[in-house]
């Protein structure tokens, strides 16, 4: 007898993961280590002290141990707004026929609307611990930035936010929302750097990039006193935190007797897809069982499918240390998509590790598209996507399609990372039939992709 | 040795109610029936049919029956976004010092971002049944006609929305919202309508009013073919509907072993208020048990505070039946309050027959000290409250300060029935200091009191 699966599966507080879990420790080869341009050597973590949280700089660099205990403070905030559900989508399957099974992770359930809280708690914690005074940040779409707004204000940190000017504009209300919570937010490239003082002189009009926002807030953090840097995505530390989302999905499934054929998560950075899928990475690795695992990336903004695997800057201001990594040049200008979480150059080291060693796939989709997805998802499960999460929305009902056609029963488990309410200037544009798709020719992807730096030694 | 409280309990789909429950059947006395003002005789159900659906109108009059079967594809619906969770307002306690216990039933985790989804999918599915074409109505905040544009979506319904225009200006992406789930969305008062043109007429400036917006939808309900009129407050049918809220939480506190001394709720028409307190209502009504129950309410829209126990109209165009309430007349124009939803002149007359039986209490607050509670909490318990719900959280700060000061350990329930994403701007303007306070004078009161029609042989 087959099990009665619920909608939505809650696992209870005491279910709850106790530990991150650290997919580096299981996997065979190692990323190529983070570089200090200047001398071409591995970075320490004593040459991360002056950026990030000394614990954090430890997380970053630590390959070797398997779980950390998640503080207790942390976890006290985590049973505030988690576990989050394993929903089942019982309707989607209905309107698309498929045998598939589609389940989902909804991360949204919290005031910061995505996932980024996960990290957002845990790195304003660590600051905190370490006695200073406040961090500073980059944010794209607005949900990283509001989670740690969320976050400073409850551990009582100063925070300045950089937000991609683009999305500054599309999104008005998230200012408001930071500034709640006690933030303060600057349209970026701003006149308060260097970096964004020299973007700003070559091009007054120059309407961002996560790229040139870490570059603001990491400037700022390294000059003003007691602060440090946090970053909502890419580094291994933020995949660290977020392996809470692919431990509850696990546990939940297992609850369920159930186990994915297919893990899909949407990937600018790869926070949310390298926290879903880290349990199940890591039985791929090690042959306990062999789901497929696919990325879904904006066809304008196609770093792993359409980047190259090389060393390159984290910030377009080229002050970050190097990371090798499937990137688009840091200093390529995406164009306005309205995902605006996914408009990043680059891609999380262990992910575009595991996508070199085809541990992963990974697909781009066009912008309208992921809406076509997005609304029909809305109407049927009573969620309104980030235009971010549509991105594997959009892959998910691609695949269940698929089954359709050939009659597998497949189960699907995609990361519904986060809601929508402060995107509707993209649904507005969506349902007045005015999005366009952006996709970038050959040409166009080469000037920043050539204009990556060689580093002597390294790569040539 | 007490329960192990969690932070947030979610019941399992298979403790998920089954029925609604009628309040009134369990009432030592009615409310005044309904009366059509035309004859001054009470309105049966067949006087009713050309504005509601057949199967509506009978629960609108139906006072004995105790419990309604939820319809199948109603609980199908439920079950996609509930149960919703119980939460403990540990971090709340804590700030404040109280020995009182803080509970909540949140209701923002669906698209819609508020409870009034419970009572849409009811009344979308009984027209749907019907063989309706479609279905108008009217929506202050935007949460109702959210919720209605969703289930109108879900059951194939065209929809037309009359959103009053001072919310319309405030909140410029509830259109959007509703647009993607296909609703039709109209400023009122408009120009669609006889009732909107005559205040236009009068006064082009008019921003709108909840009972502006019903003579519209009304208007244009019985002079459309296949239309019916549909209502997300006020009404008898819709306190029965969200009934489940009031049910699951009672559930949800037998779970834990508790049951709260004091209910609070806020209160525009009564639909969430209604729905969270009726199980406790009847508890206290048959005297099994003794909970306080308070409705809060703005002090910019006092009705129960400052209003009169009258017959009146439900809407400014006076062209629906009258009901027995407690009101500021339904000519009342209500400042431009930030809780849009709580803007109503009127209540409901099972609340309004509670409260003058004293059953119930209600106190009026004032917006600036409701948004002093709604950023306290925001930032203590990570759920960014709708306006309206921080009414409710207002008074359950006010009464666990109050029992710090006695020492008493009260156990508190309130409803926290929305999210706040689509007021921003309200937040924005209390960030700013820009928010003020609008409470009337009772010279500002008296005309529209004053002016209340008088029906021959029913009031005089």
């Amino acid at each position: 007898m087959t099990k009665k699966i619920p909608h939505r599966l809650y696992l209870t507080e005491d279910q709850m993961p106790k530990q991150w879990y650290n997919l580096r420790a299981d996997m065979k080869e190692q990323h190529d280590p983070m570089i200090n341009p200047a001398t071409g050597k591995p970075a320490k973590a004593e040459d991360l002290y002056p950026v990030f949280c000394e614990e954090l700089a430890k997380q970053e660099l630590d390959n070797t141990t398997r779980y950390f205990d998640i503080p207790q403070e942390v976890l006290d905030i985590y049973k505030i707004y988690r576990p989050s559900p394993l929903c089942r989508a019982f309707n989607l399957e209905k309107a698309l026929d498929t045998p598939a099974k589609i389940y989902y992770k909804f991360e949204g359930n919290n005031t910061s609307g995505s996932h980024k809280l996960n990290s957002a708690v845990a790195q304003a914690y660590y600051a905190k611990q370490q006695g200073l005074k406040g961090v500073t940040t980059e944010t794209g779409a607005g949900q990283w930035g509001t989670a740690l707004s969320e976050a400073c204000s409850y551990f009582g940190l100063d925070l300045e936010v950089y937000m991609v000017k683009v999305s500054f504009t599309q999104k008005p209300f998230r200012k408001s929302i930071m500034e709640t919570f006690g933030g303060n937010v600057f349209a970026s490239p701003s006149d308060r750097t260097e970096a964004g003082r020299k973007i700003l002189a070559e091009d007054p009009d120059n309407s961002g990039s996560l790229g040139c926002a870490i570059s603001e807030a990491v400037e700022r953090a390294v000059t003003s006193d007691g602060y440090r840097y946090v970053l909502g995505s890419v580094l291994n530390q933020v995949l660290l935190h977020q392996s809470i989302i692919g431990l509850e999905a696990e546990q939940a499934m297992a609850v369920l007797d159930e186990y994915p054929d297919i893990v899909i998560g949407c990937a600018g950075g790869g926070s949310n897809l390298g926290g879903l899928i880290a349990p199940f990475m890591r039985d791929k690795i090690t042959g306990k069982k062999d789901p497929r695992i696919v990325a879904v990336e904006p066809a304008s903004c196609p770093s792993f499918t359409r980047g190259v695997y090389k060393y390159d800057f984290c910030d377009t201001g080229k002050i970050t240390p190097m990371a090798k990594m499937y990137t688009l040049g840091c200093t390529f200008k995406p164009s306005a998509n309205h995902a605006g979480g996914l408009r990043y150059h680059g891609m999380s080291p262990i992910l575009s590790k595991l996508y070199h060693d085809k541990y992963m796939e990974a697909v781009a989709v066009e912008q309208t598209k992921v809406f076509d997805a997005a609304v029909q998802f809305a109407k049927l499960e009573t969620i309104l996507p980030a235009p971010e999460s549509a991105h594997a929305i959009r892959c998910a009902i691609d695949e269940a399609v698929k089954c359709r056609e050939t009659g597998e029963e497949k189960t699907i488990l995609f990361g519904l990372t986060g809601t929508g309410y402060f995107d509707m200037t993209a649904y507005a544009a969506y349902n007045e039939g005015k999005m366009a798709d952006h996709i970038p020719t050959d040409e166009e992807l080469r000037p920043a992709i050539e204009a990556i730096p060689t580093i002597p030694g390294i790569q040539e």
